[in-house]
């Protein structure tokens, strides 16, 4: 069994070529929750359903969020209404927040909830929160602390950052489904998906006994680079590096995860940083990883799968 | 000022005329809260949205509940996922929804909620729940005790009724916008609009405070009878008052609320019935109550005004 952990639309697109590679008893996406929040009293969880649509094919791609053939009638009549409107819900995506608020309020468990939302969209594969518990991304800035919806779609990561902290991730557990799948020794390689290192891979790291398991491992870690060419592919993981002090190369980030990774796939574009990669004692493959079409992601996938297999 | 007594489509038809005879300062309106009930985990107001989506123009004419220029891809991704889907809730519908259900869990008022979402919509009318406290109306049937919407919109009023219950009536207070009004003693008339005797008009009557004060009334109260030619205009009063031996008629109806009424107006339809009312130590006017447009709303609540004026 692989474990991929996934954050946006870089996780969301290697996860679709994952499950495609490999049947559902092999492998497991594990999403970051910590970008979750409460909206308008809904519960929202950006990264499982970027995830959870990219992998049902019900996807928006060109925004990288939301569903496709979306429609926008209730925003207008919310922002007629004078509510909230800087956070976009289209009107099918708020049918999956309504169904998790209300079982959540019920008392369901995230994880629960998912894996039922998961199954309704055709889902086969195990797609898991990385905890039931809430935890909650805080960036720290140079404007002080904030949420990270305000930080990420209200201020669009405008504000410099200065570092982070993942409230709740010091009493979260892993979710259930995903702690069966840590005792169950069936684990042959974690694979940490092309998502930002700060904000999607981190928080997933903090919950402790997560952290703990990848630490003692014995299996191998791959990672495949974000960053591309020196810039993110999307969202602002290049930026945060070069406000937290890091080169934003595929070197930056490889040494940003240091020992929790053994094997580095980077693009064809960076081949040139493949010896400088070695040399930090890591295992590199250089693959083209820009994930346009569901073909590239499954190729991709193949590609990271054999690496992954090679080094275990 | 004139306090009318709304449900859902008839009465905010004649909410819609009184609107436009009346300035703000010499009308509140005040609705049925009985058959709101949760679903989906939202707070819904069907005769509350009614009448305020009806006197805002921005109603669906042709359903009767519900917003114009409607979009259904919330309902259509809510089936898909495996939701209730027998409530149909329209995506611009939603945001009224939301908000409301939002602004009700962090404590507010629905008279405080009303007249926010009202004023947005650009209503200058009082638009009043009967109360703030949850009242709830249980329909008594051949086949058990049924909530209100599970009669109405989910068995499609088929159930043979054997009478009603209003869950929480007993300790219901008026809304403290309507109680200042029952306070102020300038009431000079209140109107009951043409909505269903059972199931929208009897619930306000229900709340003590409410009944206490027409009873002890010193203005008159007039109705406009919901029934026209021996049938309703919209939804099952009909049925009903035949289910509980009552005689479907402009009279049946009169004699339902008894010494409730002043004054009666009777379509020209039931011109016949006139002198039977009168019989009852009624005074009747018979006009054309059959308000298929605003112009023909506004005609009948100028005569319906007069006429309370002539009574009073």
């Amino acid at each position: 069994m692989i474990v991929a952990l996934a954050g946006g639309v870089g996780g969301a697109r290697l996860a679709v070529g994952l499950a495609a590679v490999l049947p559902p008893s092999q492998l497991a996406i594990v999403v970051n929750t910590a970008d979750d929040f409460d909206h308008l009293g809904l519960a929202i969880s950006p990264d499982l359903d970027t995830v959870m649509y990219t992998l049902a094919g019900v996807n928006n791609p060109v925004a990288g969020w939301g569903r496709a053939k979306e429609t926008w009638s209730f925003m207008s009549a919310l922002a007629e209404l004078g509510g909230d409107a800087w956070f976009r819900l289209g009107d099918r995506d708020l049918a999956v927040h309504v169904l998790r608020t209300l079982a959540l309020r019920r008392g369901r468990a995230l994880s629960a909830v998912t894996r039922e939302l998961a199954g309704r969209l055709g889902i086969r594969h195990a797609l898991i929160p990385m905890s039931d518990t809430p935890v909650r991304t805080r960036v720290l800035t140079a404007r002080g602390v904030l949420a990270f919806q305000d930080y990420f779609v209200r201020d669009q990561c405008r504000p410099r950052v200065r570092g982070f902290r993942f409230a709740g991730s010091r009493n979260a557990q892993p979710a259930p489904p995903l702690a069966r799948i840590m005792r169950s020794r069936q684990v042959r390689a974690v694979v940490i998906c092309p998502s930002n290192p700060y904000v999607s891979v981190a928080p997933i790291l903090s919950v402790p006994a997560i952290r703990a398991w990848i630490r003692q491992r014995d299996f191998p870690v791959v990672a495949v680079s974000p960053i591309v060419g020196g810039a993110a592919l999307k969202g602002p993981a290049a930026k945060m590096m070069r406000e937290l002090g890091c080169e934003a190369t595929a070197l930056g980030v490889a040494r940003h995860y240091g020992s929790l990774v053994d094997g580095w796939v980077i693009d064809t574009k960076d081949a040139k940083l493949q010896r400088a990669i070695e040399r930090q004692g890591k295992t590199v493959l250089v693959a083209d990883t820009v994930m346009n079409d569901r073909g590239k992601s499954r190729q991709l996938a193949q590609r990271v799968v054999s690496f992954a297999r090679g080094l275990g």
